[in-house]
């Protein structure tokens, strides 16, 4: 209509008389210049639905994502001397769906955390941020750290690899029971005549007099819980993070204890892991791990009697739930015929 | 000291004179008649503690679970022309533990129950019940029988045998979630582009864009669920009803249907059976089951559709949580290194 409207008046104004055409050659000048200027305004409106950035188009989506808090979570990962281990599984890690974020624990206190070596290999998919650490305490990793932004935590150890189909499939888990820590690490406490506990596995009694094995804790270094049971571990007795300080171990036990406590029923719901590894033989490190310590499980057991004492009680329950994910791998429920 | 006070006073009439010899005689039998009730009474005190009637006490110890409405189940077990089967099965279920009661619902219209075949075969466990129906339909199971007096209810199909290890456990899970169908045998519904749904199982595509497999339904016929459920049933409109006596099928999905509307979840959880078998080859009643018909799986998405029709939704909704017992078998928890 416009442009209809345009020509009219061009057409009115040609019909003017004699020295005028020279105003006609420029007005009909005028008339081509507004008519490219409409055309590359209607191009300028068509152009961005087609050609947007798609890396801006992610951004926005992880920011939304952002937004969901039961919908996503972050990994905290607590390492020391293992950076080699750390990188090769941050590689993996950061390409899980519906993780938000990474906070890296960095336990070597004398070393700068490789951030410059991180960003150096950008872009990542979600944002890495590496917390350089004071001393260097197994209970860092239980701090309530400002860039926390998810109800759920992903809480791994830095040589544990968890296939991403666990993963999805124990968040999903995690989200029908969010007061509980679902993971892959199944332990459990006995219980003996002179009211001493133990500390144990498979290998150990099972408790009660049926069928099978049963557990009363589930590792939190290959587990989702509630984030805020952080805030919770923080308000805890000075004994009972001064027996974390004291043996470097134990802090899962004591979040066991814990949520136990809390919630009045298991801390815990063990998902079976359909493919975990453990990369420690892979490292050029030199360093093995706190579990190859001497003293290690006697450590363990140790640390029940002593939260028992702090606590006047023995939280933990057992349970015999074992979840499965079903038909993965494929017809994994068909029946023995 | 009543014997004593008994012997001064015997001797006391023992130093009369003369003539009293015969009354003498008299009361020394008195004496030792006295002496000897004395002891049997104390025998009779003690007898009782040593040889009480064991059955007794079994029936005691069964009138007080029954109390506990939580912590017993009460089968029912719909049969029809398959006694062999039924009898057989009996013998294995009347002896699982926390079994409270059992219900027959004896479809055999013609045919008298066997009770007094049950009764001349006894002392049972458990009393059994033999409700003879009026009409042979596939709904009878799912009256709400005056004799049922427990929360939960364990149906199962008069051809399956499932063994008590995996009903102790189920068991164990339902009263952890006794809104749901727990059991044995999962199935579920697939939606076209047309709007049309299908029912199926394991071998039909698997919703969602996930890995793995999905269910929807949990069968009855081999599962735990909610008594209150029954009366949930018979509250249902007379389409629902209809549809049931109109196909003599599709009584469990219509109930997964109900469930599932009124919790807003999915309808059931399924536990991976570690040994349940059907026997419906070994019977000699000639009769092979419903599920045979030529149009028993076409009938079954049929019914889908219906109750969508009748309820105008879909209630129905998915789930991939398989349940199994931890250690048992023995170490099934332990990874794959």
């Amino acid at each position: 209509m416009k442009i209809s409207s345009i020509l009219e008046r061009c057409c009115h104004i040609c019909k003017l008389p004699g020295r005028v055409m020279g105003i006609r050659v420029l007005r009909f000048s005028l008339v081509v210049i507004l008519v490219l200027l409409l055309v590359a305004g209607a191009l300028t409106a068509l152009l961005p639905s087609v050609k947007e950035d798609k890396m801006l188009m992610l951004r926005r989506e992880i920011k939304s994502q952002g937004k969901s808090t039961m919908d996503s979570f972050t990994l905290i990962m607590q390492t020391y001397n293992r950076t080699d281990l750390l990188l090769k599984l941050l590689n993996h890690y950061q390409a899980v769906p519906n993780l938000h974020k990474v906070i890296v624990v960095w336990n070597n206190i004398g070393e700068k955390a490789p951030d410059e070596l991180w960003n150096s290999l950008g872009p990542h998919p979600i944002p890495v941020i590496f917390k350089q650490q004071t001393a260097n305490r197994m209970r860092n990793r239980l701090q309530v750290f400002p860039e926390l932004e998810t109800n759920a935590v992903l809480m791994v150890d830095d040589d544990t690899l968890i296939s991403t189909p666990d993963l999805v499939f124990a968040f999903s888990v995690w989200q029908q029971f969010p007061d509980q820590i679902v993971g892959f690490v199944p332990r459990k406490h006995v219980s003996t005549l002179s009211g001493i506990y133990s500390y144990g596995s498979f290998e150990m009694q099972a408790p009660g007099s049926g069928n099978g094995d049963q557990y009363s804790m589930v590792l939190i270094g290959a587990s989702f819980f509630n984030s805020k049971y952080l805030e919770f571990f923080q308000r805890q007795p000075a004994a009972v993070h001064a027996l974390i300080d004291d043996t470097q171990n134990c802090d899962d036990i004591a979040m066991n204890f814990i949520i136990a406590k809390h919630i009045g029923k298991t801390s815990g719901i063990f998902v079976k892991p359909v493919n975990m590894d453990n990369l420690e033989k892979e490292t050029n490190s030199g360093y093995s791990g706190m579990w190859h310590r001497a003293e290690h499980a006697l450590q363990r057991s140790y640390c029940i009697n002593k939260l028992v004492n702090i606590y006047d009680s023995m939280p933990l329950k057992y349970s015999n739930i074992m979840i499965s994910q079903f038909g993965f791998p494929y017809a994994n429920y068909k029946r023995k015929i």
